[in-house]
């Protein structure tokens, strides 16, 4: 009996609900998920405030206080590269083998077919809301951004000072 | 009796009537043209749909459609760098010796000029409409864009569903 | 109550009973481990058969027979880096925060002591026998390499064909 | 007694009298001054048009003008790096070692102070005026951009064609 | 009826007469040939003497030599990658589309068949004989070396000054 | 009146009384020298045990104990790059604009030749003797090292342990 394994490419700056919904969704239809965490090699950045250990963390916690088997998950950072092309050969040096590939992501899905693997898509509630770019939002204007991440995340972000951070590298103007 | 060859550069995303006209123009100036398809490691982006391999076909079926003596012409693949600077000194690597550089790019022309190198114009009649910035935008438009290249290219682009990618590239959002 | 990680880096080509041993030693004075899949960007080399997918996917099937907790272990591939004196920061960027590292390799732990790190010694027993050069060895001999990994793992480099692969390796001549 | 060092950042595309003015207030301070020339890698670009060699040439010329006592200043060319967090590490290992950190740059000042260092505010006069952005502004629209820079830095400029090759950058297209 | 095209891979350090037999063999079995410059970003070193344009211009040289319809040649520089697991998928990017692979390298060849290709022998004569390897040991014994490889690339490695850079090369002692 | 500039590449690991010489005599014929300190992004090894910024810290030191004005000095960090043949144009880019080229190194005088530039040779005394490797073996085997460099490069790099950071080196195993 083989195992079943489902691919889910997030970049989880930070990991929010709607992560939680869409990997509840795939070990319902897999025996195992392996979560990637895209866009590794950033950090600092507006949109990619946090490093890859500090997101490999939160992903950790947010499978703890989900209660998932952690032996179903694999967790594996893997980063961009200029050649879009060969970012599937990347994804399958870096992860474990998976037969399933679970993305809306148009580029994702496009590289992943063209390479021959089976799609699916990631059937989300609200997407606007429960977003990464609307948590790093409500963290800039000082709304609340913690309803939309579980508390494990919330806190652990608060721990590092993630709102100091984010909020630096709004001020900066490194083209001066 | 030494050979003179002639150094063109593009980035052929795809190679267009534009393309075709510069490249007989130059057969009539030299003995021989050098073909650099630059941002080589690039593709599967809005600006640059195609893979170099793919590139590298569509350019061959062009100077095959065109009847040009193939031994004339060769075909390099050059990447970008971000030292600019270092970008002429990589061609010389990667390409046959040259006499002249045709470019009406103002960076390409200043970074060969800087080198030491002649530089010459390319005349292209309706620059506007030849470009392959205007073939992209007929494709996604949903558009006449077969007008704009070779036939050849044409059917190319629709053997490996090249419109199909480009749609999907315009639908992606990697910054979320 | 904060929790105290230990960091254990290895390359895991492939886990064998000694990393078996440390793992456990950690696991009794740490309350959780980072477990680094160092060089993690090499494979099919004579040294490096297996990918980083490879090795993560044997390291969780270790974790597991040993009836290890899989919350308490976390598994983070790291790049070699040509500039030694930057490694560490960037172990720093892909792990999880940690307290101590444990090394017996002296360039690690040198590195990690200029960087101002605790680091302490990982007593192996028969460290000749348990290591995994002998266990590539024996594989290329024809010897009995089994005894020196756990069983999962065994299974694991049979169904992927390691041994096949690690043949292939060592009859190639790429300077020709 | 030990020497105490700042270290001071900036892209020095081109230096001006605000670079000036904070290099004197940093020999002030402390013993001697690191001089990191950031960016390192770009050149021919509108933001950055001039090479590390040129930046270095000036920043020699600048201290030079000034009358600063040579054996007091480092100049250190660094390179961007796309994980940020791990930048503070190379220029650790590009530099002499260093005790403050002078900068107004948000996320350069945050990376530091993740890193544990301490970082000084730079108090500049007339930010507005004297920036590097407003000397490549005025070159670009013919106006007087000589009076922001030190004579020698405008006269090597002008040695180089600084604005003829700035000039070349601003009628690029290379997405076409 | 679609057209079959084989890969065949080389370092051309430099073309060979055992190189010219392989092509021979690979256009009687198929439509069109693949030569991938492989090793592409190497040049000045003992085993990788000639810079990837030299190599693209003795290949072209020894086509014409032999009197090949260039229509049916595609040349396609492929640099190496240190991680070998994603090198299938650099070559799939740079090359024109190929249904099989012809190959002698054993590493080579495992890299394709594990990516699901058709991986074929090249039948060498006199392998030892007709090497890159013995060219080079021949250039710097002062042998003759011109026996093993066609005219016109004998001619071009002494137009060049190609047994000259060699010489250079034995002579280095980088780690001084 | 142009300034005439002399170009010497080194990798100072560390620098001893050879280099001394060298920049001595490089001074008599040329009004200013740009020192190299070649390999830069090299440390923590057997034969490039230092770190870039601990080398531009020695070669300053070594200035200063020489009386040499620092004015007519330009030290330059320039790394290795694979591409051989690329380096010259790395070396023009970081460094500012240079005359002649001072070396005895073959592969260095090559690239500089085949570039057009002019290339002496650096008259060493005893060059066995007063090399780096000689130094650093010294350092190994416990014997006089002090006696072949200049006294504050000896006080430096006992200041940062630097005999004890070479002997880690030497019991590192990368490989197992």
């Amino acid at each position: 009996m083989t195992i079943k394994r489902g691919l889910f490419v997030g970049r989880f700056q930070p990991p929010h609900l709607g992560h939680c919904e869409a990997i509840t969704k795939l070990l319902k239809e897999m025996d195992e998920v392996v979560i990637v965490i895209g866009s590794s090699q950033f950090s600092h950045e507006l949109s990619n405030p946090f490093t890859t250990g500090e997101r490999m963390t939160m992903v950790k916690k947010v499978l703890d206080e989900m209660g998932v088997d952690p032996r179903r998950c694999h967790i594996v950072p893997v980063p961009d590269v200029e050649t879009h092309s060969i970012w599937v050969s990347l994804v399958r040096t870096y992860a474990p083998s998976f037969d399933v590939v679970y993305s809306n992501e148009p580029l994702t899905r496009r590289l992943f077919e063209e390479a021959g693997l089976t799609v699916r898509n990631v059937p989300f509630h609200q997407r606007e809301l429960y977003s990464a770019t609307e948590v790093r939002r409500r963290m800039l204007a000082g709304e609340r951004w913690r309803d939309l991440v579980m508390k494990s995340v919330a806190d652990y972000v608060e721990s590092i000072d993630g709102v100091g951070r984010l909020r630096a590298l709004t001020r900066t103007d490194k083209a001066s």
